[in-house]
């Protein structure tokens, strides 16, 4: 640790000339803004935020400069159609901490763009440290005559500076309509009171305060060296990418009478129902043709028996693989039938996706370099060692032609999309390589940009997560193992708020096929119920595995696992949809409330209220009127749900509401209308008592409102 | 919400093609692994995470694949002299999370870089899987087969593979020394072994298990398409960049009498007694003339008498800038000399960096257009309105000739080099732009690798931490308004720990001339010292602004401000360093023990411990031996710091000792030296009793020792 020992005290003789960093584009020294952590920004910006029309995208951003001196910092955000971008302020989160936010509200589907500017404000600081100077008695000869100079140089630049901002929206220093002749003058005219002495001008607030002039003049002065972030990508989809309501059938299970093997057309007689219950999307599991080679008979046994039908998942055999539709369900063009069909009823169909074969598929004899092979020439099956899956070829992504593979899988999408299908339900992507599924669905949307896709990872929740940000539009989540009022908190609380919303949009299903959780297993009536009102108003997007779970069906297969017992997955199950037990009234209740109310269309406005009753749950999500969004997509709205988490007796208690960010004004009396019961109650303050009974309802769905004081 | 209403069940026609991602290197698709959020990174990899000599670095990584398939991760270490990259297994963090953790010891000092690489393990997945099911009783006559086509895959790439392994450091999987064609013919011993049916190989738990050459066969079939993240940077420094203790005096009040102003050469006469305090470097406030135009006077009095000397940050005047010292200090010549003076006393000399102008400064004339102008051609002094400065010119970094600018304040950094200073004090860097300092540290570091720089930035956390992240070695933090036991333990949990550690070094200072914190105004003895045991040990490097401190002065300015009355910075001081009040023997106790504990040169080891008592705060830190470390530099050692905050009375608490952060097996006694008092106790267990007197010592500072079992 000896420092160099120095040789003496040495002038530098003649000191080789460094090189100096790159100047900024006007010749002068690189920008003195930084700009880090700018979010939305979804894995380090490889992949696009998500947002759907009208959904505001909030910006945050690390901002700070060397000194004392103001900044300006804006968000530039340009639209899909390209042109010039709309610049909207952003402002300190906290004093000290800089952190800025602003905000912009995208209206148009399609690929958006932003990113944030920041410069040294010479007109702001000026504007400050001048204003000071008054208040504290100092002469200010001099810094008027800097002000008017200032002023005369963005006069100068107006005409081009200002005419790129022309089209700007509304709501932000807006230059729209504006005369720049006028602002040129107006600017002249400012210069020449200050030079004139005319202090006042600065200080006093009265209508002639020339502050909007002189944030056109901070626009005029832009540096060419201000600082900017790289471009960030928002995709912007319709509304349904957020917001939907599933309905998963077995189509087989619908025909005409018991153990008669139900169609597509016998589909469609369906449709009136389940519109009427207030679904929009109509999912079925695969319809193609199901293998016969290890095929698996009732509750997943090892042998099926020569009527059992298999498992829909056991995808093809001689009639076709994954573009062919099994003979017992109808034909391809009944698949378009049917998705008209839906159309007509406000339905959207969606196929299920599962990129795995049988052993009868065309592909084992068309491709077998498709699937790895064992030493003595078989194909490997699917096998999680020691259980083996032998009814299933796993797809090898990695083979030798991984290109034709690949293109094949992507022609599966590409051909229910050309027969109607937008929706697709996709199976276990977890278990095909990640690029696969970027290259894939980004050419899908590239056809049909429209499209949704509901991923069904039920894995990891880094995996889960990767796949939602490389393109999935929803994401099936935790919802089935959440139960308690902590999990419930903890879990929604994280997918309702950044990073993970802007990558996934979770959609909570009770059970499905192929889960139906512990605390359902046996459960009565009052459990399904107050399950289904979590999935549907914790969550946007939602879906039930119905007539089972409309009816209630909470038998549990034999093996100590999550799964239904005389699963429809391997059998034709008859089900008696008139049973008075069903929860159709409630549904339909349910997914009409969630239609009215528009606070239930977000996610990311979800917040959680204390109340001293840990077997209660209460959260509020709220909607905004905002701007050029349509308006009946856009209005002020506050949902207040509680939910009794206890299915067997009633709960009380007493909520400590934020009443702040349910906007109510704690001084005033309000108003909670509750859209399940019918009841309205006046409240006044945050602590008001309820109580729930299971027999009776089990959850209160307030709409919130306050007439104005 | 209409579904895009298809137009009939079309077959696609002829779908165009649509491009593939691009190929791996092997022409197979693109690498399966993802590899995200690598760390230490800094600022996204603009700037190079910091180390010193023998500082491990934990690299941590989120990798994950499709499938259930065993993934191999590893970080691979290039040295500043390049060559062939060392490689370091990884493992996971958690089960489950997939969040990897390896970690590399650099041993050199220089630019080092680090990277990571995935990839799906063709044996690691295929060893599992056997043996699961092994164990599950199944054949496996086919996986032995397929085990050995792989080994001998394997064999046969090994002298390609291993070739660049040689060489690689002990501790992970080990090449060095290899004999390449031995792991070949090991290799195919092993193939034919496993098609003979030899099962047991693979589960039996001895000596001939062959796991060390499955190793090996996994390095040898790494896939051309790996997955590897970004290649990062870490700056490792000489060991003095973490830890060390800084003394700062004022050489004019260091005269042979009472106001006889003070030379450099008089501070030679003083270094054995710094020396003999323990500190090893030396830091002057600015040597140079000083200004005379709008002098400030004792107490930073508005006018000066014509004998006041001035601030020394006052710099310039007629006999030159920031290249000449003050006459009345000595000369050019007497800088280099007190460099080698320090040096023999092992003692680094720090001088300081304030880059801005008397009115004197002969840039004022040389060199006008370095400055800003007001309207009337006068130059504009420094300014926070209302506050006025009229001493101080800043420079102004942005003008139109800040070429010339940057150059000569850099010529500033080298002239002082050349004359023996590798350590400066930098003066107020957040008033001056960013990329000065990201260029000019560059610049000096080119030339003088050893250069130290400490950062004088007591401003908002981001621009301080941007600074260090730019190049700073070390930063003046937020010590001196740390007090309570929850203040403390925050802010030092958040500086040693990442983000912050890998970016920034916190130097610790009671006081310095230009604070003298509230807590500290006249307070008395005990208050002090219990404020230099906490800098100390705290923080890896401190520094005390003595002898000031070292005499306890508590005088505060009669402002209201926290700053010094009678400060030094505008008057010479009379120091009796005699004073029997004085810290001295305190201070040369500390920093012995600083010295001996390698534990006390660390600052990431730094663990906060209960104490039922909020007077009272417990930490440690500790050291372990590290491979191909200095012996001197790496040893396991534990200290533990129990500091009364109470300057006032005894405090007394039990403690809540975190025995596996200590290394401390709880189930036996260990010893606890206080190094400061003498004392040895024994302990077992976490809950020892504590009891400190401020009139006797203000802390424990406990070496732990534990005998073996």
């Amino acid at each position: 640790m000896t420092p160099a020992a120095p040789s003496g005290p040495r002038r530098p003789a003649a000191p080789d000339r460094p090189a100096l960093p790159p100047a900024g584009p006007d010749g002068g020294p690189p920008a003195r803004c930084l700009i880090r952590d700018v979010s939305p920004v979804v894995a380090g910006g490889r992949w696009p935020a998500k947002r759907v029309v009208g959904e505001p995208v909030d910006v945050l951003a690390t901002v700070l400069a060397d000194g004392h001196d103001r900044l300006r910092v804006e968000v530039a955000h340009r639209g899909p159609a390209g042109g010039a971008a709309s610049h909207h302020a952003m402002g300190w989160t906290d004093p000290g901490l800089d952190r800025w936010r602003g905000r912009f509200v995208p209206v148009t589907e399609g690929l958006h763009t932003f990113r944030v500017l920041a410069w040294v404000d010479p007109v702001g600081s000026w504007l400050d440290g001048t204003r000071r100077k008054v208040a504290a008695g100092q002469d200010v000869a001099s810094e008027l005559t800097e002000g008017a100079a200032l002023l005369r140089a963005a006069a100068e630049r107006a005409p081009a500076a200002l005419a790129e901002r022309v089209g700007d929206p509304p709501g932000d220093a807006d230059a729209d309509g504006l005369d720049v002749p006028e602002v040129v003058a107006a600017l002249g005219d400012l210069a020449r009171r200050l030079e004139a002495g005319d202090v006042d001008l600065l200080v006093r607030a009265d209508e002639e305060r020339p502050d909007g002039l002189l944030t056109l003049a901070q626009r005029c002065l832009v540096p060419s060296s201000a600082a900017a972030s790289a471009e960030h990508e928002v995709l912007v989809e319709r509304e349904r990418a957020l917001f939907c309501s599933w309905y998963e059938l077995f189509p087989r299970s619908w025909g005409p009478a018991p153990g008669v093997h139900g169609t597509l057309r016998d589909v469609e007689g369906a449709l009136d129902e389940i519109a009427q219950m207030g679904f929009d999307v109509l999912y079925l599991p695969p319809v193609h043709p199901i293998g016969r080679t290890a095929r698996k008979g009732p509750d997943n046994a090892e042998e099926a028996g020569p009527d059992d039908p298999g498992s829909p998942w056991g995808i093809g055999a001689a009639e076709g693989g994954h573009t062919a539709v099994h003979p017992a369900l109808g034909t391809v063009d009944d698949v378009g039938r049917l998705a008209r069909a839906c159309a007509d009823h406000g339905l959207e169909l969606a196929l299920d996706v599962a990129l795995q074969c049988s052993p009868d598929h065309p592909w084992v004899t068309e491709h077998p370099g498709w699937f790895r092979h064992r030493p003595d020439g078989s194909i490997q099956y699917a096998e999680n060692p020691p259980k083996r899956y032998q009814d299933i070829y796993p797809l090898d992504f990695g083979c030798e032609d991984w290109e034709g593979l690949w293109r094949a899988c992507l022609d599966v999408f590409l051909f229910w999309a050309e027969a109607g299908v937008r929706v697709f339900r996709v199976d276990n992507p977890h278990t095909k390589p990640f690029p696969f599924w970027a290259w894939c669905l980004a050419e899908v949307r590239a056809r049909h940009p429209e499209a949704v896709f509901l991923s069904e990872a039920f894995t990891r929740p880094e995996p889960m997560l990767r796949l939602a940000a490389l393109g999935f539009t929803q994401s099936y989540g935790y919802f089935p193992w959440r139960v308690t009022r902590d999990e419930l908190t903890a879990y929604f609380t994280e997918v309702s708020s950044p990073p993970s919303i802007d990558a996934m949009r979770p959609s909570s299903w009770p059970t499905t096929p192929d889960i139906l959780p512990w605390h359902l297993q046996g459960a009565g009536r009052a459990q399904f119920a107050l399950r289904l009102v979590l999935a549907a108003t914790l969550s946007a997007s939602y879906g039930i595995y119905g007539p089972a779970f409309e009816l209630c069906d909470a038998r549990s297969a034999d093996n100590g696992k999550e799964e239904y017992g005389a699963s429809e997955k391997y059998q034709l199950r008859w089900w008696d949809r008139a049973d008075p037990q069903s929860l159709r009234g409630l549904v339909a209740a349910v997914n009409r409330i969630r239609r009215d109310q528009l606070a239930l269309h977000t996610q990311r406005t979800l917040r959680f209220h204390d109340v001293g009753n840990d077997r209660l749950l209460a959260f509020s999500k709220t909607a905004h009127a905002g701007p050029d969004v349509d308006p009946a997509r856009s209005a002020d709205n506050t949902v207040l749900v509680v939910v009794n988490l206890d299915p067997d007796g009633p709960q009380a208690g007493v909520l400590g509401l934020d009443l702040g960010a349910l906007g109510v004004d704690g001084t005033r009396p309000f108003e909670a209308t509750d859209l399940l019961g019918g009841e309205t109650y006046r409240w006044e303050g945050p602590n008001p008592y309820v109580e729930l009974h299971p027999d009776r309802q089990p959850a209160h769905v307030l709409r919130l409102s306050q007439p104005p004081a």
